[in-house]
């Protein structure tokens, strides 16, 4: 017997309620009769709570438009951890099943003779495929598309919540200096930064990356037995979900005394311009490929475009990637509301790497941006 | 930028090769032409490591019997993070691709012209539906099937693991007293247990249930603000992973003081002889439907049969549930290396519940109960 506790803060019904009905009206206008909806941040943007997600099927069904109510269907051992729900307000029935059912030929049965079904994309291939075959000749497709358009656009209740995070895990980088040192593993730091990240308030440390010297150019190293040096330039990549299901993500880059390598300075420079001048781009009506513009080609005029591998940034919320992509070819308006990371980086293979990364909010006018420690490298003492 | 750590123990190169070897022989005899394994533990049981899994596409392509090396294809910045598996060792081709490419096109050329697709259970639908559209033709099934006759059966490397697991848990019940008394809510004394859990040795506290008085009678219960009173029962359910990955699960039932309800001690008394009998009815050739009906037989027989509304367990390993599960209907012959858990509970709807829960290993004779706090109702001062 375990489950993962389901207890955590939600929104009013009201918004939740909202949410439901943008939901509804979005599947309709995209020609899908149903979304089928399992555990996990879609979920929790729906209802408020993200389930649990084990071998037995829970799904919440929302057939579009007005085709009759939504329903939770849920194993009735699991059904008490969703108490906190007010289904009532929310329109939607409760459906419990016991082992000995079929729970996929139960949701088939809500449907009717449905022409498209959606699964929400992060639903296991062990529901899919069952689902496929319970609701016989209707395509099925990803629901992702259509909770997207909702999801990125946060409402004030998340966006308060996404700026919490920020506060959280910007008073973690503010204590980098009693951690980050010569002599010490890139794993002694990290387990230390894990700490501090739950104590300043994150419900876990979902990722912690110390890279260190050579390591700090491979974006996506996380921590290693490697000891720090005197004159490691060391790139720091944190965050995690506040009780709210909100991530915090933010990288600083730090030296450890006077850094060894003599282009360190002339690059960071050229780094920390291009992140501002990133920022700067973001405003309601600029594309998403635009602010990566900003940032690349302040980066490739300095002759270090090649040394800038991955995209600038990726959309927050209740995951740690989700839309808008910041990534050449996404020519996605940017409106008020959206959140995402603008996090260019340098990476001189072998030697060192640089990263600043701050979550910015699109406003009325330009970004707010969630991370608020200083953009400068920020030497330690070796 | 964010990965979660992937640097773990790892079993060595040549039982991972055994592994892979088998996987690919269990697929043959599926008919199946090639298996596509997602992160998490299928993958993790196969490589050593359980893989980042983000919105790009990682999996595991391992095509049937000997068409072919098996390839690890997976996103080129996360490449690093695989550092670890002995690709070489294990004839395992890595295969990266970067934006732009279509990772899942890749795949599919790989393939060539399969008539049977198998993904891995736990698969993103994501995933799972733009693969089914790249493998145009081939039907597309579940691979669980497969892996899940090779994971049930454990190796020694695993039930060390799954020792060890259990040794971890133990410890923490076995402090309970520090923790569990009346005048504090369920959820401050859960707080203690997780941060105990860590403490003596998992990587995450995956779940705590500390079900008090009525509370006890939800066996799906997590933790409340209900304040615990004098002569409450307490259901503590709790485990995780340790670094290895592997899963403890163990439920002890606490009284808080004389218990309050009169029929405390007789009806605890009869749990207690049914779960000792469940173990001693696990030895290999038993099937599983036996072990749960020895359990059931004394509960039934004693008149409290409805008040036993679940199975008598799950199998454990990777996954905290997994095959064998131990319920009526399910006649798979125990064979020696399979684990899983004896759960047995009774629950008066109400008042209060009790469970006593151990994660127990087929051995050549019987059972090797992996979990060793007293079975009786444990008393702690109020």
């Amino acid at each position: 017997m375990s489950r993962r506790s389901l207890h955590n803060p939600a929104p009013d019904a009201a918004s939740l309620r909202a949410r439901l009905d943008r939901a509804r009206g979005a599947a309709a206008d995209a020609n899908t009769d149903a979304l089928l909806i399992a555990p996990g941040s879609d979920l929790r943007y729906l209802i408020g709570q993200a389930g649990g997600s084990f071998e037995r099927l829970t799904t919440l069904v929302i057939p579009a438009g007005g085709d009759g109510p939504p329903a939770l269907v849920v194993p009735k051992l699991e059904a008490p951890g969703y108490s906190d729900v007010p289904l009532d307000d929310l329109g939607v029935e409760l459906v419990t099943w016991v082992d000995g059912d079929d729970p996929y030929q139960l949701v088939a049965d809500r449907l009717g003779k449905p022409g498209r079904v959606a699964v929400s994309d992060m639903m296991a291939a062990l529901h899919v495929l069952a689902l496929r075959s319970a609701v016989g000749g209707a395509e099925q497709c990803l629901a992702g598309p259509v909770l997207r358009e909702l999801r990125m656009r946060k409402d004030a209740t998340e966006i308060a919540a996404l700026r919490k995070a920020g506060e959280a895990i910007d008073r973690v980088h503010a204590r980098m200096g009693e951690w980050l040192r010569a002599g010490r593993t890139e794993a002694e730091v990290g387990a230390d930064i894990t700490a501090a990240i739950i104590e300043e308030g994150h419900t876990t440390a979902d990722f912690v990356i110390v890279g260190s010297g050579p390591n700090g150019a491979s974006p996506h190293h996380d921590v290693s037995d490697r000891v720090i040096e005197p004159g490691d330039v060391v790139v720091v990549d944190i965050g995690g979900p506040i009780a709210e299901g909100y991530n915090s993500d933010s990288t600083r880059t730090y030296a450890v005394g006077d850094p060894r390598d003599a282009d360190v300075a002339e690059t960071y420079a050229v780094l920390q311009r291009a992140q501002q001048a990133a920022v700067e781009a973001v405003c309601p009506g600029a594309t998403a490929q635009e602010v990566d513009a900003a940032a690349r080609d302040i980066i490739t005029d300095a002759g270090y475009g090649e040394f800038f591998i991955h995209r600038t940034g990726h959309g927050i919320g209740l995951d740690v990637h989700e839309e808008p992509y910041i990534v050449g070819g996404n020519d996605l308006p940017l409106e008020p509301g959206m959140a995402f990371s603008v996090e260019p980086g340098i990476y001189q293979a072998g030697r060192w790497g640089a990263r600043i990364e701050d979550i910015v909010v699109v406003t009325s006018e330009g970004a707010e941006a969630l991370n608020k420690r200083p953009h400068e490298l920020v030497v330690l003492g070796s």
